[in-house]
């Protein structure tokens, strides 16, 4: 592409279409930020510029309070002993995984983990067994397959797992495993556990310690109403000293953090929304009784709420066989319950999904969660005679 | 911390004090954003905005035109084989140093690098050698220091470096090194040249393969008008099946950037930003200009430049002997500097600093420079009994 006036019109503003819709994407919902962060955004939008004040560490800047953020208010969060601002929650499992492990090791992932956990783990060198899922309708998370699993690789590999790793809940069908549970068995092996709660830290009650925890995750973007792309990280005591472990060239820089980490206005949002989100993880069971009743109204259409039932988070996966009968025959195919759904000004259910679906009932509320159900049962009136 | 009304006040959304000083730091001048970006800011802000319309891979979105940006505009803008964007300079460097090297492995250094390549590097474990300067006051890298470094790490570890880095510029003298000849050095050896262009990159013309560099890596919110953290990377096609190899458990997401990087506003504000940011690096002949004319008038104050002369970019080094003297005698003591260059709106020279300091001009016009340029002048002035 030659850098002509011509080609560079692509770039420059670009409009978002999306703005306005009621998003019910699962990695939309709780990411929206709260009016404090937008004002934060433009605010700090300047490249470095909460390093107007850094005596060269990121999470030691009194002014604006990042040290009291990161060193006082996350770890009470989290509920562990130290906590770090990363680029994400796979940045932060990374983090652990490639200080907690060495090339050729192993780790257990449960059986829902998130794609980006294989690769942080394929990165880090890591060996995966998983621990299998009961599979459809309940994709149930049994905690003694982590005993097997672990049980497994010190067979094979002669060393048990330097980790385990337990999505809590998993990005498909939002199931909350046992995590306390799971952990209690990995303890009973000594392999320390990562919690990847990027879809529970900023959304609901957790707390790293009551878990059992050595190590959670969390994402400002997905769940913690901040701009992206930014993560939280909560680590043990016991394991700190690895995983936070300084520079031998430099001795204030932390090495798996490369320095410094959320460097600009990511992080200035996730202050801004935090007295929100932590005021909005104590309305968690209003969440939960909103999710259940919206599954309930899909279920009376007919549709099929698969994994965990009742269910316990905003996060859920439908099955609707009649969505998928009316794709095979309406001329926009497969593309018809995007569109229609477009129309009446919904967005989040991938495009040319209609089988199988998941979304997302978080932050939107009775009102609009009442005009998405509207929506799903005029579309089903739409084609009743398809 | 206990996370009640009261302490929570401390969060939620914050004033940036210095928003609207002339700022000289080096790590904010060319990071402050153009009107677009600030404009794309608000309107993508959200979590995982651009995911509205993701197929699985960041970096092949196409609306908005992320595709294009990555894999058409970028490339010809460093002028290499194939590019990502990055959360940062530094997660680019370790991306390549992650990939090119081994644990064991050895990295060759220049003295001038970034602290952030001597963390990248320790977090690959890498084991580093150091091509020296010749110190005071130039600080000048002779490009056949390169192969001495590479002889001396075959001889002691029986095998060459995997890799070798020049900072281009450095971030203490903004000097530019002969990196084409450094990269001719390197590959005499067969050994791949990374360029730290955190600095050039968006500032001025720059060109991977003109270098002969294969990799080069910059930076968004350090010189390309975008809000971090994020970073570009541009790599040869020699190398690229390597850094930019797929996972075997996800057969569309890249292992080294964990799937996705920039995976928010950050991509946003840097496209916004592109096209302003494409013109200013063909207006760098005035950058440089400027740069020489501000250097001239501290030296006739009695202030003497460090590094390259005459110099060729906007960050510089200052020896000021005199705000040394003022600062041992006055009560304000190491800040009376930074609190009188605050008195008249001028932020950027570390607080405490006084007998040596780094600035930047980029950006800020021979208007701004002067009133710059004059304060120093009056200060000089204030304290001439003392």
């Amino acid at each position: 592409m030659k850098l002509d006036d011509s080609s560079l019109q692509k770039f420059g503003f670009i409009k978002r279409e999306t703005l306005g819709s009621i998003n019910i994407d699962p990695l939309q919902t709780g990411g929206r930020l709260t009016e404090a962060a937008k004002q934060a955004l433009v605010e700090w939008g300047d490249g470095y510029s909460v390093c107007d004040f850094c005596g060269g560490v990121l999470d030691q800047i009194k002014k604006p309070p990042i040290y009291d953020f990161v060193h006082k208010a996350l770890p009470e969060f989290l509920d562990c002993d130290e906590a770090r601002v990363t680029n994400g929650a796979r940045e932060s499992k990374f983090a652990v995984m490639h200080s907690i492990g060495k090339p050729g090791d192993w780790i257990v992932l449960d059986g829902l983990a998130h794609y980006s956990s294989y690769v942080a783990a394929e990165r880090a060198g890591l060996n995966i067994k998983t621990v299998p899922h009961s599979g459809s309708p309940d994709y149930y998370l049994d905690p003694e397959g982590y005993a097997t699993a672990i049980e497994e690789v010190t067979k094979e590999s002669g060393k048990p797992p330097a980790l385990a790793l337990v999505t809590y809940p998993d990005g498909n069908y939002g199931n909350l495993p046992d995590a306390r549970k799971i952990a209690s068995v990995c303890h009973q092996y000594d392999v320390p556990l990562l919690l990847n709660g990027a879809y529970a830290v900023g959304r609901m009650p957790v707390s790293a310690k009551e878990i059992g925890a050595d190590f959670i995750a969390g994402s400002g973007h997905k769940s913690m109403a901040a701009s992206g792309p930014i993560g939280v990280l909560g680590v043990s005591e016991e394991y700190a000293p690895i995983v936070l472990r300084k520079s031998k060239h430099n001795k204030v820089k932390e090495v798996e953090f490369l320095g410094c980490t959320a460097r600009g206005a990511t992080v200035m949002t996730l202050i801004a929304s935090f007295p929100d989100v932590v005021k909005r993880v104590r309305n968690w069971d209003q969440e939960v009784e909103n999710a259940r009743w919206f599954s309930a109204r899909l279920e009376e259409m007919g549709f099929i709420q698969r994994g965990q039932k009742p269910h316990s988070h905003d996060l859920m996966f439908f099955e609707a066989p009649r969505f998928y009968e009316i794709s095979e025959k309406v001329k926009k195919g497969r593309y018809f319950l995007y569109k229609d759904l477009k129309a009446r000004n919904i967005h989040g259910i991938k495009s040319g999904l209609t089988k199988y679906f998941k979304l997302s009932t978080f932050g939107l509320g009775r009102e609009k969660l009442e005009v998405v159900a509207d929506s799903f049962e005029d579309i089903l009136k739409k084609y009743e005679d398809i």
